[in-house]
């Protein structure tokens, strides 16, 4: 584990994705700050985003509706710096691998230029009713390919 | 990241501290199962009865009263299978490094002889005032070797 | 809206039902107090282990396999105290009312002889399917009457 | 207990206050439809809302810097409609009394014209440091008094 080193925002790809957030009071602890699992419901929240504003596809009805899951088969952060009530932030989702049933993005978090905190997910495709692992759907696949390319071109 | 093999229970350490959770219908998402980011509270929450029942440790006192903070440096998580409503499960930390003014540690969650997840934790201590690091206490430094000596000689 | 008054432990019936919760870090805000949502969280916990410890109902099975939910139609509290970090709560469930699809109940929460706030709740129970209200099953309602009952009994 | 009707939104007063969220996946319970304590953490933050955007005051300097508390004595609701994953509401707070140490407000939630749940709620101002009433102060109650009397005025 070597800790990694954070980015500005304008180091990000100019065609990234991000998602707003404001940090609220509910969201801190007795320290004042973001308490930490916040933070991943914040990347949960800001993959809606992204699935509905960037993507184009309904979250809400892949679960409901196609009863496909994308729960995570792994999640991690990097705590630069904490979090304040009140913070206004954004939460910039980068794809780093699509594979057969599974994906992985970076989702960096930053209030202005500095950034706050890195997570590192991965995303497995399961059949909500069986709980099994499913292929990526296709029309998931093809959205999560262009966003990595725009986002790749545009470096 | 290469994934590790869930850890059976009777595989831990013998004198291993375990914190007994049960999962709560809010815990969980309209996939039925734990929302990811409640896994680190629910580990947040065990690190406290860890330092009560474990360490003679007071959390609380810690952060209200001598004005240390526990917050997280990393996070991780591996999911190997979800929680289900009505779940009881263990929660079991290992200590893996101790240094200046930070501690790493494991937390295998199982349900049963099963492990549903496993954490790596980093914990960094620092003077909730100012927000920058402290060192170690020594009697958390002392009561944490204590508890890491007491695992390893068990094994 | 009269202000109730804070009723001591000892007045409580004295067979009446008490869940157990821990006050945790992560249920604070940076005021260093219970955030005020958390307690209808562990109202509902409580609920949970009333079920299942005292009127010998699964919830969970209730919801998933019987598909039946019990949300709140009405849900109230009157803080009289802070709740904080540590602090050892217990939460007794007082039956108020049993109608044709919902019942009425009460929750008490005392730390020590204080009681720290009281909720006043109102279940409906519904098909999970169609949304829509359906009887009191008769095993709960047979179970809720039962408890109600033998509070009354031991006043 | 008399259960309120629903009021459509087109009722609301015109120059009434409005806070947007979003329900997301997270804040769904098994039976999917929004935890209903997690409406209650809606409203928190669209009070925070309401302060910067409408009243003009700083909640997190408020608590953070001028010490103020602005915790609940009283909170209530009466759910009529479920909020799901993906719904778009609005949150529309109105002054109902403005006292000494305390203030009254509706908090209504709308999906679109129909009326989800509304809750009451009254705030009591304290000094964070001794945990103790203190009058509302100035700046505050000057801006709820004039939000107040816009809504009305507006009827």
């Amino acid at each position: 584990m070597t800790r990694p080193t954070p980015l500005p925002f304008e180091k990000l790809p100019p065609r990234a994705f991000h998602a707003p957030a404001r940090i609220r009071f509910g969201d801190c602890d007795p320290a004042g700050i973001v308490f930490f699992p916040t933070w991943f419901a914040l990347a949960n929240a800001a993959v809606e985003d992204f699935f509905r504003d960037e993507l184009g596809l309904d979250f809400h009805a892949l679960h409901a509706t196609r009863r496909i899951g994308t729960g995570f088969a792994h999640a991690e952060a990097d705590f630069f710096a904490p979090g304040l009530m009140g913070d206004a932030v954004l939460l910039t989702p980068l794809i780093t691998r699509i594979g057969g049933a599974s994906y992985g993005f970076t989702m960096h978090v930053h209030r202005g230029a500095a950034e706050l905190l890195r997570m590192q997910l991965v995303t497995a495709t399961t059949n909500l009713d069986t709980r099994r692992p499913v292929p990526i759907p296709d029309d998931l696949r093809a959205a999560l390919a262009r966003y990595q390319e725009r986002c790749t071109d545009g470096r």
